[in-house]
């Protein structure tokens, strides 16, 4: 950490800025130039809150130089993590789809689409039983009966399932039908669900907020991680941009960073950043490409009818389509998408 | 709502379309112009999932054109609302200011800034007792003791309080201590927790999320009125943009907006929007100018040593002058700020 | 400026680096902490290009703690720079607003309005003769006529004028008929422009970006400076965001936070900002509250008919009543806006 | 295009709207709906500037149902636009690679990076010769003696170069020393210069801003083609968000979009919207799996020593390995790229 004093700071202020530091435990190095005095902070600033020092008068800048994330940093656990659900490999070399249907509407419905996405190749099920809606007003999904509905297609397919909790009134339902626990993005930074969810094994496949930083969102694992939860899966689903043709707009330049920064498995969903089915095929190739560890997407044989989300919904024989591509993809850039 | 076909559009889709709309209970006025062709969707379109008709391959495009929240509409309820927190009135012609720390430290902490916001005319006593901390190693607030040293000092200086709740498992304590309930930016779409502050009746003070658009901040405010709940107050607090320079960028512009969409009294927060004490202020003044109902300042004697935010807390001196000053806002723009 | 190593980093590659940044002239800090190795680099590091270090495979960041203005800089000039434009002063204690239509139409409509903005207390006359408009199928502007149009109101109201400026091959034309240039927000980094402005003594407004941070607009009117033209004045008129009910959003805290980094006058265009007339009042007076030296502001007396902008152009009846307030609230701040 | 009414509308005001826009030759056909009326407004609405519409009190929101853009629009050309660069074909089934240093600094320096780039399989010479910078102090270019040292090099090594154009006072020099001009991201609304390139035929590549919709990007095509220009491509170069770990971000969905809006060719930039060199690959090779024409790298030979970007060059080895796996890609996807 760095902190700049202003010009003509006052001198008792700086003293008292400096005891501060030292009473948390820190070095200080000085570096006085001709128009500018300068700390350098040595010590575990990580877990500091740095912003707190703009309380001081004499502190012009305060910059961090050490990431503030320790569990999730790459710097401390260098091989990639890969997370085994029920069998199936989660990063790594291997290509892992996910798909479904956006809500789960009906045990027909989801039997269907589960068939449909097995053959094409998806390792995992998707479907929401408990839905986010910004209106009060928008279907809110079936509940635990959901849960089971998926669970059953699961069991019948043999696919591990993943589904969004909302809540932790929840947790028992999802620990008892779920393989994988999705936080959704406008849960992010929930960090109470956070904090829960730590404590479990189950697991979790964190989206990023659509409007967080990935600092932030690394931050939120780190959350998970440090309650003893090391099963964090990182999912992009696009971020708020002022840009109207696309429902939100997939930061495609997440997945090198997270990379670097990270060991933890990236996943991408093209059906939420892109908010129309037609854009879907082309940014999953792109995400493959890129370097993720795999792809969620949203499948509906009747996306017309559909209670949420139809929209985005591929078709299952465009989804078929579109995973015979993304395995000649993959292999290009020496992945293996297994189907 | 208008949904505009592509050119040659199959009929057999348009068809159905049509047919999925009329059995919504919609009426349809068609517009055929020479290179489209137009559908007026008409009847109540305010709960309906306008992007699900993007399913349909004959569709083009679909605009709302009237507004999905309705309890807060200004067309359905043109008086404005006031909301009466045991005396103090806010909305109408009356500016009140809500101050006090960021964190409650401590019992002596909490009497000392209490003391002076009350003398310096601020009406409503705020202190965090659960904090939202992007970093699991940042200080996470005094839980249910934190309310009841604020609801001590509340009592003692004859002031309501206000703090902010993270998780329903919560309410109870915040039913007995607290008089607003304020929901925090990263959870203003915490549906689930919505829903349950919609069966109080309780005043909620409800932030804008720093990514969330003017509409979806009011349906989350219909969230809270579709539940019965219809003291809600709105709370701007600085939106997130590329300029590094604040922290948030204040957007001043809610205010005639909101003002003119609903009927629901708007506080804005100076302190998250600019980050750092001295522009506080200067924000401050703005939001009076503009037509703000009100303000919630973070204030401390000895930020250097707050537990969080002490960069943006104003010490009470500068407390009591922005007081003055903002008073004398008040006035030019014929409202009262009682002190 | 702070250069952060990275781990292992390769020591020759190391030794070049500091050789190069020795060859540039800097002292070099060094401050080695236990699990990093950082360097304060001291000297003139406001014109060095900061970024081309991470060419060096060694180098983790670099952070600039030194602002890379100088001739804008409130350190260097700590006094307001007042700019007096034929006996109108702009900045200091006085409110200057700026008045007129977007597009010149005709002698006749710019004799109507300059009439009735003069009566009202504008001090400055604007208007458009050569307009930026996103669509080339749009009006594009009267041209060199417009401006003499201008100047003959000007005249016959004793107004000084302003006008955009959007090619240097106009400058000899807009040095006859113009007092003050306007660079509007699509050119602010016009560079070739910006030198050509910074050869002459007339005054600059220079817009901000619709998307460009503080420091790029500073940097912007450096290059003016930097010419030798000392007579700048800023203009925020509205950052992109992601929030749609205003045409942009203004970032009011631009004022404070420009105010203490530059000694140059701001003045606001609430009218771009906001993009529909009805939120023009709130926030001018809002920008007045907050401490901008001016504002700009759209009027046309039938802005049904205008050729551009007729949405946020103000009636004169209007205009007049927000030139009431504004005096009110500018005595209210300790301002003059004279009438 | 839509016009909603307000409720209560003045009918005399609701009745010069209608004049005003028979007047236009748009024909007008009512939906009343029992809680508001619309009108859909029919004919060539493209050029109309539909914002200028709120000026009329009656209105409450105006919905354009019509692109804007004509020439650029893929409803009036269905083949994509194949442009071709003295025999480099750009658009189609094959992937063009141009690829040199970010500025032209000498003869030795551009032979090197020419050769290497050339025997890589770059088919087009990029390199700057003026240079847009945010610093006024910072490298300006080498002018037009960088123009001849490209056109030297390219004669050489059999490679069309491509290079950034500042003003219009340089065209001359462009036509004679340039194959491709370049319009840079902080030039795309620069209206003047868009003209005077519309009257050339010489292949412009325009580069989005790094703030503007896709909308106005086409546009600004428009305006090259609307003066009779037909030879545009498309560059994307990554937008400014919230996000700072990279420089821009790129909008990769930007190539579904653009190719479904429009028949012109689309090329990657990667180097620019990374801001790092180690970003560069993984954009490259999502670019064009998802589907883009081609890409526009940066590199160097010595990019620790590089006037300007040296931090987002790529060496020439580094280059070679990219290209070698971007071949592998475009096979993938079903494209060429010939080297």
């Amino acid at each position: 950490m760095i902190v700049k004093l202003k010009r003509n700071a006052n001198q008792t202020d700086v003293t008292h800025l400096k005891e501060h530091l030292r009473n948390q435990g820190f070095e200080l190095h000085e570096s006085i130039g001709t128009s500018y005095s300068i700390f350098g902070v040595v010590g575990d600033t990580a877990s500091f809150d740095m912003r707190s020092l703009y309380a001081y008068e004499c502190v012009e800048s305060v910059v961090r130089v050490q990431e503030p994330f320790k569990k999730v940093n790459r710097k401390f656990t260098q091989e990639d993590t890969i997370i085994d659900v029920n069998g199936v490999r989660i990063g790594g070399d291997n290509i892992v789809v996910m798909a479904g249907p956006c809500s789960v509407e009906s045990k027909e419905q989801v039997d269907i689409i589960a068939k449909a996405v097995k053959e094409a190749g998806a390792k995992i099920l998707r479907g929401g039983a408990f839905k986010p809606r910004t209106s009060p007003y928008s279907y809110q999904g079936m509940g635990v009966e959901g849960l089971q509905i998926l669970k059953e297609a699961g069991d019948k397919y043999g696919m591990p399932i993943i589904s969004e909790l909302m809540s932790t009134e929840n947790i028992d339902d999802f620990l008892q039908y779920v393989d994988i626990i999705q936080v959704g993005a406008r849960n992010m930074q929930n960090f109470h669900l956070l904090k829960e969810l730590g404590k479990l094994d189950k697991p979790i496949l964190l989206k990023r907020g659509f409007s967080n930083t990935i600092e932030e969102w690394l931050m939120s694992a780190e959350y998970i991680m440090a309650g003893g939860n090391n099963n964090v899966i990182l999912c992009e689903r696009g971020i708020r941009t002022f840009e109207p043709y696309t429902r939100n707009t997939l930061d495609i330049s997440t997945i090198p960073v997270v990379k670097k920064l990270s060991h933890l498995p990236v996943i991408i969903d093209p059906s939420h950043a892109a908010g129309k089915w037609d854009y879907v095929e082309s940014l999953s190739l792109a995400s493959i490409a890129a370097g993720a560890d795999g792809l969620i997407i949203e499948v509906h044989h009747d996306p017309e009818h559909a209670m949420s989300d139809g929209a985005q919904s591929l078709k299952p024989k465009k989804f078929e389509e579109l995973m015979t591509k993304a395995e000649t993809v993959s292999s290009a850039v020496g992945k293996t998408l297994e189907r």
